[in-house]
């Protein structure tokens, strides 16, 4: 029997110029996977809709109903989703998979989990399956409303030096009450647990296959949704004792693994997660960042002073910025947390395609077309309907899950249209109010650039979000920024050698800006300015007075 | 040629037994006829739809788009439809037009136009048949917005004492405001004006064909909606002079006729209007009176402390009392108003049957049935989802016709049935808030019995009506409560000896009342008295922060 010494299992070196990068993209409804060359050439955009989809009403195992606020993923849906979009994607580019060097992953966030050490999911335990507080909770999800009360209450008594990072409020959202809400509500559950993690730092962790006490956390979730910085670490076991000792022990055991930002090597591809995305193994992984963070490089924007609006089902407008001031009501300030060497600022707003997918199911429509022709042949104000689009909250600045949407102005005359335009202005006065406080705290917001799918399948939006902000929007052509984000990230992760790249700044701009002569610009209509102006100030107005009922 | 005797035209005289009246009904959208005889057997009841409808979007002539708020109505719409369901009345009935004995007519109010001497009106000319402020100005036509505050505000720089009848209010639906439009916004058709009237006094002198000096005007509608009382006439001409000489010279000059009360002979059936109607000549004509008013003996209800809820497009509800204070909130109080020898007290909502039906369209739904039905299996509170039904404005108590509706609470899972299921309760709150006022005022409010169309094709808002309330609701099984009390009064003028009644209120019980065995109840839910009772105070705070905006 012939044997072939090992140094014929040679194969010719990749040239760093044929390097392309994987993006993975976990969106609210399906993963996307992008292949993007050094140039920022998309060889190939695929999606793959998660057979579960968001898990808001019956459980799908036992079929039963969930308790409102409820929204839940299914961790199988992920795997699946990412394995299809990436055989598709390396089929539709027609490279050599070999030229893959690196993979980036960016995930909606705070999406969680608890899994056993093996990074096992406990809902896929058989004794779990039919328990929802076993399941991940998706971002959306909002069971948690009395914890994050008490997490809040404590917090403010207690004078917890980190609120100052989050505009002075835990969010309904974020890690640690979703975690308490199974701690309170599911105590069989939250024993049984052996790590808690984001759902992005579990995908990762399965792709690079190592052991619990070296899966790899990114700082950017961490930094933004569970009370972590890089100098002071998570929030003191004496916070979480006075909140719950139960908490406190899971914070100090259940959380084991490694600190890493976005963007660093976290491992390679291990061999059962190549074989299911159709890769070689060895490939190198970067740690996970959040979605909407990931659209800051993806739309290869590296400065200081530009709101890059990631406009999907919700939106996060991220800022990077040179101060570091806290701002009262803006989500995150993470030192490092969109890009090393800036102040990385988080806001948001919680439902923006969201609700207005829900006013169409309301409406009992089935396209946007005909009402955004009717909306927009509206007068500014739509004739005096004005919309609250708390449907889901408002995330910046009250970072109050509870509070609630509202229309009012309603007569006998009021249309469709007037909804449909009212929720429009709504979602844009939201905006401004963003721009507002981070500019009263002393933040520059010189430039606006609108990223994420709505934009391309609604540009009525942009559009109005021009009028009322008073300012040119760049619209970026992809519509997947936060994917190629994520493959800037692995592309980064594959190191100097490999990329040719020695900054993530170097490689946003090489992988995502947009060259200036083909830049897509909205201009804002100024003959609306003075009424949006006089309609922004009925906005707040509405927004005090419902705060109060 | 043989020459018969003009004794031999002799027909025997119908026996007091044998005799019948017709009702005649005018709503928004419809004419009704009832034929009832003396022992409240509906002997037939028709309806005809008014061939033009509600004209709210463009004028029947020249197709010219109206202005927002604009309602009017086709004065020949009213003449057809009468003649129709009359025709159609006395076919169904099978009875001999000799028995009918008198006619009785109630109208929507305040809905007004000006004519020639004649009788004609002015959009009949050809010179004005383009323009929308010469044709009828539906009750809900809301086109007099400026007007009405410049009435209200020198009234009440004057003290005018006339206020205190009308809760301290001129409604913005009113009659000389919407005189005052007119002569604001088309001098010329004011001017071409000779005489200004309600719709029902214009067809009640059309029927009885007299001259312009003689026209007969009903007191029940120039009490509720024309300032004027038994006492002191219509509002004083200084009053008038103060807000414009033209309106003053108006209100002196072109307001002919006489003072008649609801029920008092009015003239006989002329032959011009016989000949349409399908009846003899001579028949005995009664005042009009406003289509609410006539349901309180359309209900039979001749007894103080019983509100009579008349639910259709808007409600009225109607109270008497023996007391005659002045309710702050309360839109109309006149002595004999609805019943001789008590204070009839008008309380209303604007937009009732108008507001569910604007929300079925909004809702792109085709009927209420699957919608009520789920509305009902849901919570008291419809999940947080709170509606103020303004959508038409508030009648009582603000007597605000430019406020508007609104909904809170809205969320992702907010569904239509919520929002009908808002609505619903909101109705209720606005019945509650008017008894509250009612009894604050010190007028003992202890009976309800609904009346009018609605109850009857929506059966869910009596139980959400009672249910808020906590109290019994009798639903009286006519759903022609206007019609029949218009046939009432039609009998009272046909005078003693042809109807055998003396008194209003004896012919109403007789006619009209429902044997107590009989009664159809709908009895509160007092599961839902407390979660009610809290929702009330939320609905009442939402009205008051709605009023800030």
């Amino acid at each position: 029997m012939r044997r072939t010494p090992s140094l014929f299992n040679w194969k010719p070196m990749t040239a760093v110029t044929d390097s392309v990068a994987l993006g993975l993209d976990f969106g609210t409804e399906s993963a996307r996977a992008v292949i993007v060359d050094r140039n920022g050439n998309e060889l190939a955009v695929c999606e793959s809709a998660y057979r579960h989809g968001q898990i808001t009403e019956t459980l799908p195992t036992s079929g039963a109903a969930l308790p409102l606020h409820f929204a839940l993923q299914h961790p199988a849906d992920w795997i699946e989703s990412a394995a299809d979009a990436t055989r598709k994607a390396i089929e539709q580019s027609g490279i050599d998979v070999d030229r893959v060097v690196g993979i980036g992953v960016d995930f909606t966030s705070c999406t969680m989990l608890p899994t056993t050490t093996d990074g096992t999911p406990l809902c896929a335990l058989e004794r779990f399956q039919n328990t929802p507080l076993a399941w991940p909770k998706l971002w959306k999800h909002h069971g948690a409303i009395e914890q994050t009360d008490r997490m809040n209450q404590i917090a403010k008594e207690r004078n917890e030096a980190f609120m100052d990072r989050y505009g002075g409020t835990i969010g309904l959202e974020w890690f640690f009450p979703k975690m308490l809400e199974t701690i309170d509500k599911a105590p069989e559950v939250a024993e049984a647990a052996e790590v808690w993690l984001e759902a992005g730092d579990w995908f990762v962790w399965q792709l690079v296959g190592c052991d619990a006490t070296e899966l790899p956390r990114s700082t950017c979730q961490a930094g933004y949704k569970a009370l972590w910085s890089a100098e002071t670490g998570y929030a003191s076991d004496a916070y979480f004792t006075a909140v719950d000792p139960t908490l406190a022990a899971a914070a100090r055991d259940k959380m084991p693994g490694r600190m890493l930002s976005p963007g660093q090597f976290a491992g390679t591809l291990c061999n059962a997660s190549a074989d299911r995305l159709g890769l070689p193994a060895g490939i190198a992984v970067a740690a996970a960042t959040i979605d909407a963070h990931a659209a800051v490089p993806g739309v290869g924007e590296a400065e200081p002073g530009t709101l890059v609006m990631v406009m999907g089902t919700s939106s996060c407008h991220m800022l990077n910025a040179r101060q570091g001031n806290p701002v009262d009501g803006v989500a995150g300030i993470v030192d490092g947390g969109i890009l090393p060497g800036m102040f990385g600022y988080e806001t948001g707003q919680a439902a923006v395609g969201d609700a207005f997918a829900w006013l169409l199911k309301l409406l009992n429509l089935d396209s946007f077309d005909q009402l955004a022709q009717d909306a927009i042949a509206l007068p500014a104000g739509a004739d005096g309907v004005m919309c609250l689009d708390w449907m889901n909250g408002c995330r910046t600045p009250l970072m109050d899950g509870t509070v609630k949407g509202a229309f009012s102005g309603l007569t006998l005359a009021t249309t469709p249209a007037h909804m449909y335009r009212a929720l429009l202005e709504a979602s844009a006065f939201g905006v401004r109010w963003i721009v507002d406080v981070l500019r009263d705290g002393g933040i520059p917001v010189q430039r606006f650039v609108a990223s994420g799918g709505l934009p391309h399948h609604n540009p009525a939006v942009v559009q109005v979000y021009a009028d009322v902000l008073g300012s040119e929007i760049e619209v970026h052509p992809s519509q997947q920024g936060p994917a190629i984000g994520a493959a800037v990230l692995g592309m980064i992760a594959a190191g100097e050698s490999k990329s040719g790249f020695t900054s993530v700044a170097d490689a946003a701009r090489a992988m995502a800006a947009v060259p200036e002569s083909q830049k897509q610009i909205v201009k804002p209509n100024l003959d609306h300015e003075a009424s949006y102006r006089e309609l922004y100030h009925r906005y707040r107005k509405l927004a005090d007075v419902m705060q109060t009922l």
